[in-house]
């Protein structure tokens, strides 16, 4: 039973492993090369962890953190969506759920039914410990796009008006942390890394 | 004031962006490439997560996570120190202490403070949360050696010996778990993934 129990546990450990080899739209602050989801999810943990000062309200940060540590498995099977991407956004909310489906029930039934639970909190972005770590994910990219010169903004061709659309998300967590973004981006584009529209 | 603040953690969290350049002696479980240190510590705090019920004692999960998360930041500076490696491990302690004053202190003082705190417990060792999450540290390279048929093993030398002896930190942490690395080399050996001395 036990060893079951921990097979099925270890099984899904090694399954995750692939959220290394998924990768996103994102480079890492050298530009040297794309970002895994493996590795953004630790980078947006330890962001929760030092700026969870900055939230609306009081939130359980454990929370928060489970919620970023997992959030992005499912893409194991159904790929990293870019936020900017609406076509592969048509489709993103049913591939993810069929991934979830399949990654979380190689877990023993109670630790899937948990799993899956965290996610959907963070899906569902409804609670305030889901609205800051969405921030969270949000934030993160704009620091990045901010540390490359714009070189993903570039390459994708986005535009002012789109990355201040795509990252009210973060206004949602904090007020603080929007008016940082918002500099951020006014920044970006008087230093020629963003598209004025 | 809050924005010197903000901005100095904003400064940690894309100096931390680094780790995802360290790379460590490991492959990840597909063996395409060797593993780096910042996704190495997404996976181990999943592991923690899902693994917690075999602890030793009742430990407060959300602190194995934060060691967990946290644990490897000082290799930005000091560079990744393998297992096995008896050269490195002779000054790892003086470079990884002068890492973690550097890095830390990129924060705001109470939260290197806190930082400092929570890296210091899991090097001693000595808490049931540090116990915990070593165990966590040395049983993933296990699992990836198992899944890659010893790749790393093989390409090193290591001995069955070396391995058993390297890995009693995960008797600390749990005698379940233990029991499972345990029959995790047994069958390494079996299937000439690891040399028998």
């Amino acid at each position: 039973m036990t060893e079951n129990r921990l097979t099925r546990q270890v099984d899904f450990l090694v399954e995750i492993d692939k959220l290394k080899t998924v990768l996103r739209r994102a480079y890492i602050a050298d530009a040297s090369r794309r970002e895994n989801s493996a590795e953004h999810s630790w980078h947006i943990a330890m962001m929760a962890m030092i700026l969870a000062e900055y939230c609306h309200q009081d939130v359980d940060l454990f929370s928060v953190i489970k919620m970023l540590l997992i959030h992005d498995i499912v893409e194991i099977d159904a790929g990293d969506t870019g936020i900017y991407d609406h076509v592969a956004a048509l489709d993103k909310n049913e591939r993810e759920t069929l991934a979830a489906e399949r990654v979380f029930s190689l877990l023993p039934p109670d630790q899937a039914k948990e799993l899956r639970k965290i996610w959907d909190e963070f899906e569902q972005g409804a609670s305030s410990e889901a609205r800051f770590a969405r921030a969270m994910d949000r934030l993160i990219p704009l620091i990045h796009n901010y540390y490359t010169q714009g070189k993903r903004w570039k390459e994708d061709g986005i535009t002012h008006a789109q990355v201040l659309t795509a990252n009210q998300t973060i206004r949602e967590g904090s007020q603080e942390l929007w008016e940082f973004a918002f500099s951020l981006i006014d920044e970006s584009v008087s230093r020629g890394y963003l598209l004025k529209d």
